[in-house]
């Protein structure tokens, strides 16, 4: 199937994905007395005198915005909010089939991050939690830090910590197939974006020590061209020795290459220079860094990328509905990095035998969410 | 039935009203590939090059925003963004099952006009048309000016418009069961807020020449306490003589009364002393200025309010649902007041003999929005 045409053609046919639905019956002048006026005066004056009434009386606690500046939509770049809108779309009707949350896109004209932060804050008041997508590093990190601190609902940049709980997931149980260790293993990771260094930062929190970032200007290093405040907390961090070089100086001897960056960065050369059984996470968005087919016959152990269409999807999909359902249930007011880690290890639970051709559960697998939910809620 | 405990039964049974559904199957691995990653990119890439395509591949074109700073609900008053949230949730619902419209509420943390002004701007590019709802007079009508002005697409503030074109059909109706006319008719509108005020100007745009509008303070008059620029405009144009006045006195001999203001404002004293065979719209919401039986024991000829449980409902839900679908099925850019007028005609037409207990057709008709919509795009 060519997914591109096909995609084109059933977007045109339903004129996108997302319709609204009423859970109450319009049949009869009752039903619109119960559902419009006079009786919807009573659900309004009940909130009025009791904010928190919004919870159990409208859908509040159960939907989500989904924000995004069309600055960094998948791999395609600073494309625009309109542009953006088939993804927003996308990631609402996943929330609704994987965890029945109510999203809904709000795809803003703006990409200066005190105007988003702002705008943000003012339509939060009809929604339970607030999703952040596919908004440019480093302006994502500030936006997000603040809200956090300055919104009383849960909100959670999806690129950095959707992307960041399923890679660790997935790369618990591909070191379970080659036998090796967290503590241990040579991880390189290709981005330092919102994806890249929340994911860097998740498996240093889950006890991983030996990592190199690498951006399109090479290893991530104090001083060097081309950073700022977050490349360099985390530089400082990883690389105290100040290392430099290229992705292909990187990747030597490297036990795990992750990659969130762009299409075709790894060649089979970069492959065989990697340490042995070596775990590929290409998760460029829509063509990952290489190929499955290409990194396999290199000698990969394990090749994930993020798309439906090959084995072991590393995707966020498996995260963020049962991730936001968690904090719904539990009307819990923030996400937390315990959290995260709890969701991870959940994530991988799920897959008793990890092989290389299934390191992760399918998104199919109709208890994901519930039980990430689970997971987030007793963290 | 009492419909505020049934309603707000009904409320927590639903957790609200409105929810997100997927037009698109998400059942198998190809579905996922075409409406999420890695087929999503392809409606991406494609409205990147051509904003326009969003009206085709995407939900915009099919999509309002119900926007609302919670200052103004129903007759409840400024009860805030959380207590508007129902009556948000009950417009969506009604745009979708009355013109398959996909709206969604959002009710803002601020009730600074400029700020009103700024969001929905900056909300804007995943909407195809917005719709202001219970934002008090008089920054109604300049934030709706202005949106009108910055915005590419169709903005209506529904409680100034919706209202009037619905009392206007309503009123032509009502005229024809008492066999007088609008030009010689004196009206008295109680109300000067957005309702009120869009009302006398259409009224005045369909013929009627014998208006007063009171307010809380009484007739409103030139330099009068309690104007502002809008009331100033339009008492210049219906009361050059400057009278001045209660309620009490302006109601006696009048042909038409029209309520937008409160519960109980109206006496049977005051009915009494009304022109032969009086029309008497008693709109407030959720309760009327005088009860329908009332009015009728007073000698009401024509009787009507806004509510479902009564006879004769003059709702903005036999309009908002029409015309916002008028302009979106036509792609056009803004409403007119040719389009009012026309949409007014359309619908009092389609009561080919009114009655004193029908004057409009019923919300529950199946065509109406369809009407309304194709009397719309004529105009």
């Amino acid at each position: 199937m060519n997914y591109f045409e096909s995609s084109i053609d059933l977007h045109r046919k339903f004129q996108g994905k997302l319709a609204i639905q009423s859970l109450v019956p319009l049949e009869t002048r009752d039903d619109l007395s119960l559902a419009y006026t006079p009786g919807v005066a009573a659900p309004s004056e009940a909130i009025a005198k009791d904010k928190s009434l919004a919870y159990e009386l409208t859908m509040k606690g159960r939907t989500v915005a989904i924000v995004t500046d069309g600055s960094a939509v998948l791999g395609l770049g600073n494309i625009g909010p309109e542009a953006g809108l088939p993804v927003m779309e996308g990631k609402a009707i996943l929330f609704k089939r994987f965890a029945n949350i109510d999203a809904f896109p709000l795809c803003l004209a703006t990409q200066n991050s005190d105007e988003i932060v702002e705008t943000v804050k003012r339509i939060a008041p009809g929604f339970g939690a607030i999703q952040l997508e596919d908004i440019a590093a480093p302006r994502c990190f500030e936006i997000e830090e603040r809200l956090i601190r300055e919104l009383d609902v849960p909100v959670m940049h999806d690129d950095q910590h959707g992307t960041a709980v399923v890679i660790l997931a997935g790369l618990l149980n591909a070191l379970r197939v080659v036998e090796k260790s967290l503590k241990e293993v040579k991880i390189v990771i290709s981005g330092s974006g919102a994806a890249g260094l929340a994911s860097g930062r998740l498996l240093w929190d889950a006890g991983a020590r030996f990592m190199t970032m690498i951006d399109s200007q090479g290893i991530l290093a104090m001083g060097r061209n081309g950073m700022n405040a977050y490349k360099d907390e985390f530089a400082q961090r990883i690389n105290p020795e100040n290392k430099q070089g290229t992705l292909t100086d990187a990747i030597q001897g490297a036990d795990v290459f992750i990659g969130v960056s762009k299409a075709n960065l790894v060649t089979s050369d970069m492959v065989r220079s990697m340490a042995k059984d070596p775990i590929i996470f290409a998760m460029a968005n829509p063509s990952p860094e290489i190929m499955p087919d290409i990194a396999k016959e290199a000698g990969a152990a394990v090749i994930a990328t993020g798309r439906s269409d090959f084995p072991n999807q590393v995707n966020n999909v498996l995260v963020f509905p049962g991730m936001f359902l968690g904090v719904l249930e539990g009307r819990l007011p923030k996400f937390t990095n315990t959290m995260r880690l709890a969701a991870a290890h959940a994530l991988a639970g799920m897959v008793e035998h990890p092989t290389r051709e299934r390191i992760l559960p399918s998104a199919l697998e109709t208890d994901v969410a519930r039980i990430v939910a689970d997971a987030i809620k007793r963290a």
